[in-house]
């Protein structure tokens, strides 16, 4: 993982637990998700934005995590974001989870920006000149 | 991905979707997970089950999936499950979601074999050898 | 409730399940609306469509239930749909959840028909009268 | 609603949301349930406690929720949480979300004190005493 550019905190609800008493694997990519746009607001840009009046998203075209020990209800994770890859067109973000320094997962999260046609329809474009300078002012 | 041991199908509900139209990326990470139970199923076993007075369980150590193409609300997909690689005491199971034959998602993911102690605690162990042969007997 | 209008099941899936090892609550109100859907598509109408050039939808307005049983992993129930009140605007649907003849939960939904506008922004209108005649033939 | 004993806010995340580009309805059950956790964790409880050598918990009898105005992605409502009624064995928790001032829904959820058995059976028991007076103390 490259060296952090942002830091947030996530508490596990009980909803987010599973019959294993521990989180369920799928809601850390939720939680991923949550912190690329905490990220991403305290750079002043959104995973859903307008830009010179198109309606542009970041659609997932990969996503993978490491589960490395279990995290519980009640239990609240450190979470640190880094820009593993900033692309012309794509970014893939890094992840890491710790709870009182134990690494709990790590896990990756790519997308392509996209401008959004009608009927859901997307078509993929150059990241905005100024949303880039803003993700690589946080490196 | 290996020759398929496994099919099902999903169909996309309403709350599967997010404000982008289209299933939210993490759910993929459900239909896995209830595709691998389906198969198990299908075989005689369980991923929550009882063997010689112990509770065992799978967690997942790692998961991950690309994706290829939106999947939209009431789409009907095709789910093909494979045994991607069965160790002493994990197992990692692939996963290829099509909608008339086209690729909309592959993911994989990857459990330990566990012993449930109390507490939630979990202690790794061999996969029960009829467990196994259930398994291999689909391969 | 009133004389059920339609049938359908639905299996608890792992993910579905909390750490008190039963279904969480939230996630009845996901199956109700399934449930809903699913009667919807037997008659032939959907609670996402285009009607005449507008596209309408069927936002909720009120949600209830009743947990008198706990359902767990693996449990198949039979869930029962009714039609409590259709209006002119709006309609509220009844469900019963049942395993083995006991009855798990009851809810309800009730949903005002609206016309899609931009931004998210819905106005109520008249259910359409072929909508209308397509979930009363169900009576 | 009683006049309320706590407030917290909560953001929706991208993942909260469906298709209709809204928060999809029964994660506002979610949303209440963690308010309620919040609120007890400001009293030093929980709602899964040992308590003198057994495990509680609170399970769901009852909830409902009424919807009067769309939240969307990036909003931050204020939950005010009441307490309803507090009887033996049972609590009603009132929530109301608002964003702006504007009221955007108001649920109820009840619980039942229960001592944990195996196999995730559940026994009601009288609210301990000392769990009693903290909340009382709330109001």
């Amino acid at each position: 993982m490259k060296t952090p550019v942002f830091h947030t905190t996530r508490r596990v609800e009980f909803a987010d637990t599973d019959m294993a008493g521990i989180v369920h694997f799928a809601n850390f990519f939720r939680f991923m998700e949550a912190a690329e746009v905490e990220f991403l607001r305290s750079r002043g840009v959104s995973v859903a934005m307008s830009w010179e009046g198109d309606r542009i998203g970041f659609p997932r075209v990969a996503a993978s995590c490491d589960y490395l020990a279990p995290a519980t209800f009640g239990d609240v994770m450190d979470v640190a974001v880094s820009i593993e890859r900033l692309g012309t067109k794509s970014v893939t973000y890094g992840f890491e989870f710790t709870k009182d320094g134990q690494v709990i997962a790590r896990g990756q999260v790519s997308s392509v920006c996209c401008r959004i046609l009608d009927d859901h329809k997307m078509e993929s474009m150059t990241i905005p000149a100024s949303f880039r300078a803003r993700i690589e002012a946080a490196n």
